[in-house]
């Protein structure tokens, strides 16, 4: 897979749709995986998107960066692996057998699996203490250009995820 | 339709798959209508969503109650046209013939075509001067008990959109 460097303006279109998305992150030297499926975009450009869970997101607090990774339908069995192995004492790209790259603006890895990675920074903590919720600048965006309509995974619940149906052209005049 | 209510602690599971929602809100009995897919879970009980967009918001503003609701794959042409028009004139329901019904906690309107209605209010608005971000606690569910497994639009950008695929279940011990 040879990704290639996508324009900021338009990440959005990798997220908006919903996908469940890998977060890496990297404390000195130890990288980490977490599963998300609670984020969104708040800005175009340059791109802005929060993001939040339940989990501890200790080592994005520390570090303040991190990537973001969107697997595909493929990737669906490593994905339930990431989201069901608690993190710390465990080396999630070992067990999964995902593959790390390095990132070109940050320490967080890249997962070379994933057809999008995003290269993040936190850029406003103010609502981290409420809800655990981090609002992240994306400063680098990389997608293998031979995916177009990805395959993408999306929560539901309970052990239930929906794959990303058929794509169509609508008379639509939004962004 | 005959809708039911839904349980509140489930809500997640109908907005982390990542749907383009309709969002009502009525200000002085005046109904609108807006679509939204910037929109993310914050909490899971009380469900709580973070949203937000480019578009002023000058009723959830002034009212702070609104409807989320979400569409399916029949409504994409209606979504569309509620996309394309700019709101403060156009009666966007007598426009796109969707029906106004009354919701029971809040004065916005509930959309009678959308399979799930959620009736919000605000509560957080720390985020509306710098990103026009709204946090919304969910306070009063409905959904048509026959969808299953809704087929939903997801907004790729520039006019074109995804319906939602397959389900399948996985091993997954996510919430």
């Amino acid at each position: 897979m040879k990704k290639k460097s996508f324009p900021l303006a338009n990440v959005y279109g990798l997220l908006e749709p919903g996908p469940v998305v890998l977060l890496t992150t990297a404390r000195k030297g130890v990288p980490n995986i977490m599963t998300m499926s609670w984020l969104t975009m708040m800005e175009l450009e340059p791109p802005l998107v929060g993001c939040g869970d339940n989990y501890s997101f200790d080592a994005l607090k520390a570090t303040r960066e991190c990537v973001i990774n969107i697997p595909t339908a493929e990737l669906a069995k490593q994905v339930v692996a990431v989201g069901n192995s608690s993190g710390r004492k465990v080396d999630k790209f070992a067990r999964t057998g995902l593959t790390p790259l390095e990132a070109s603006l940050v320490q967080a890895p890249l997962i070379a699996e994933c057809y999008a990675n995003l290269e993040c920074k936190v850029a406003d903590t103010r609502l981290v203490n409420s809800y655990n919720f981090f609002i992240l600048e994306v400063l680098k965006a990389w997608t293998d250009p031979a995916v177009k309509d990805p395959k993408t995974l999306h929560h539901r619940g309970n052990g239930k995820f929906m794959f990303a149906g058929a794509s169509v052209k609508l008379p639509s005049r939004m962004k």
